[in-house]
């Protein structure tokens, strides 16, 4: 069975923005309540963290926050699956689910996300060749192109300056060769809200139908990844440029 | 709860071989009856390949099969497993389950096998760093140390002329840092059977306990990986070299 | 002695263009006949192949071409320099060094270039990390930041659709914590001429104060790099949308 | 003109030893008046630094020093070399040169040093394939391959425990397809004196034809590199063990 709606439409720029971790209601809410009032809203509830004793995300109390929110807001709202034993659960409040780059290669979790009809972004490995990334596609396939999502994040490098290296190339060869929807996350690439806003915009030049961005209402206060998080601030600042560039592309900003 | 037998004994090197994939019966019964009598023997049932449309194993045929064979022969049996939903299948089955480089990361599946008393061999992810490595065994970490078998595959690098990078330096430094048993998988890291048994042995000379190699009784007519497996003549001349190099290193092979 | 002349100005964008190696006499002057009127131009003397048996460059023949031309043309020439020795009969003809990928570690190279009042493009190395990179430069300190361009042109990569990994991370971290100009060889970094427009125009929106592109009179002719060089068509193309767009970016394109 | 005695002779295994950077006459003395008696000494007199103000190595200074020295004792002395200059200075005092990793690609210097008579050892770059290291190797065709001695110094890689990833695959691939020698150098590879001897061993169970080790009279009082180098302990312990295990290699060592 195939979508057939895609998550993306054609000449569509858009911008999934939100914090790393799904922390509380008054949180969401305040994402929800910025200026630029984003449209696609992106938040963890099962979290992959490398130490694990790192925070691993509120599970079952966030799904059900998420519920509430959706009856008095309007929510498109994008979590990651790191389990096929959470599809589910999260069924009801999902318009996407994101595949991270530790589960690209996790193809029991693709062959079993194939099955629904729900839009699927597919982050790359972190040292995923391109090839790989198209091979890791093809396990879900049976949701159609237009609703997979390739989600570039950077990938590993020797470098120590930045979390990870942004590879916009990756997003040329894609969409010159490909017919799928490919997205950006500068700020897992950068590792920095500094360098967030121009990896989105060379994002937006390189070809990308939209960028996927951490924004919490306090970054320094966030539970995780708050150095890479922009605030409401620089988030509005984004917007605004990327508003005036994307006809430049061929494109029209969905918040 | 934890188990209390270590999967391989203090001074001891084990060869773990067998094919990449259980194709059948004679197959299996083959390797067993190989001169060097393996008594750890490997294969794949749920294979995990970049291609969906490459052989994926025989699955739940493969686990009729095996145990039918352990019911004439004696069988230290280890395999893939690659969704936390195949446990119960393949528990009857195994005496030490493996996880691969591309579910290294899969950390659901960790923390599910840290549950059972089965030994695991823990494969390096494709460019995981010694400290990632180390931080998905603590997922596992219910199971002791001694029922953890870190098993370095070699790592992505630049380099086309080998499958992958053999790194022996993680082998050099995890039996100096840490208490976990270390053993090499010179298949495939060398990716051509000409060069496994030197690798083999090169691990040897740098601490590993034991070595994983895909040995097939055909190699040229293997379903998978055939290119990499060696056959029962350079597996016997393996099993001597190492043999009479381990007491060198304070090692006794188990085969 | 340091050069108060910045070979590029604040807030132009150049645009240095030419051929991988100059070849002869009609096709640089077809070069500088091209319709968007190049007033850099690029084009190697000596060659660095990985393969000794490869077209090494013209040499002298190459430098008294050049020569030749800039008694009739208005020429502002740049051409890698791969040994101190050069120096001297590079001098007359170039307005700016390059030290290439493979010279970055060359510290002999760029201590005596620092001698000079030439400006010098230098290039990333295969591998090299921003901290290096910097470090490399400090050996040509004596030239004033001004005259030290920095270009970047794709790292090495695992992947292998695209020649390199073109690492715009880089460019803006070093646009926001440097006083260097910094462009980007988007035709190394890609390697396939389909490819160059979109990442030269990424490489704008990044903060890139240039860019150094192969272009070739007649590329499928071309006695090297013939794959990643772009026509007169393209690069008219290319010219145009940079004009279009670089006032986004506070910049005014020199061509 | 070629070379035609063997630097390393056919089953021999070569232990060539010494500190980073010769640092003195009383340095080089304790080091030649070591319990093990290394017959190759290796030491820098002019040292590639990453950062331009560490120690740049003693320079003419120390090519009198090491001629002071050859007056009263046997030394086989092997230096790097860093550009086409330093030939005529350093021709009566070398042995062999030695062309470090920075200046693998630098094919202006190999070429020169294919002129002359004197064996090199070339280094594999930072992150170069084995087939850029044998392109590069050709330069220096003329010596033979007798005389051209690869050595594996491990490569770049994302780890952060270990300085290098020590890739004895290399070895391994070189011995099998080429007549070079091949040696490694596990200072440079682990970074750790910790682990240096037990990379050493692995070179030779890999089929590496010597090794070239930092061994300094003193390491925790060296100029550099000193947490990667050696002291008379550790080297007498690694001599012994070489001695023990090389002829299970068919080889033979030379101290």
């Amino acid at each position: 069975m195939k979508n057939e709606t895609p998550f993306i439409d054609k000449n569509e720029f858009l911008f999934i923005g939100g914090p790393c971790a799904v922390e509380s209601s008054e949180q969401m809410k305040a994402i929800l309540s910025l200026p630029f009032g984003p449209s696609v809203i992106r938040g963890g509830i099962y979290k992959m963290r490398t130490n694990k004793n790192s925070f691993q995300g509120l599970g079952i109390v966030g799904i059900e926050l998420i519920k509430e929110i959706k009856k008095s807001h309007k929510l498109s709202f994008v979590t990651e699956i790191t389990d096929p034993r959470q599809i589910d659960g999260l069924l009801p409040i999902v318009s996407c689910f994101q595949v991270g780059a530790r589960n690209m290669y996790n193809y029991e979790l693709l062959k079993e996300l194939g099955n629904y009809q729900v839009p699927v972004i597919l982050k790359r490995g972190f040292s995923a060749t391109i090839s790989e990334w198209l091979g890791a596609s093809e396990y879900l396939q049976a949701l159609g192109q237009e609703n997979i999502i390739l989600c570039e994040r950077g990938v590993r490098s020797f470098d120590n300056k930045l979390r990870n290296l942004l590879d916009l190339g990756s997003v040329i060869y894609l969409k010159k060769n490909t017919a799928f929807k490919v997205i950006v996350d500068p700020s897992h690439a950068m590792g920095d809200r500094r360098y967030v806003s121009d990896a989105a915009v060379a994002a937006l030049a390189a070809g990308a139908d939209g960028i996927m961005v951490e924004v919490h209402p306090d970054p320094d206060n966030a539970l995780s990844d708050g150095q890479q998080s922009i605030g409401p601030e620089i988030a509005t600042e984004l917007v605004q440029k990327i508003k005036e560039l994307a006809p430049h592309f061929n494109k029209v900003l969905r918040v």
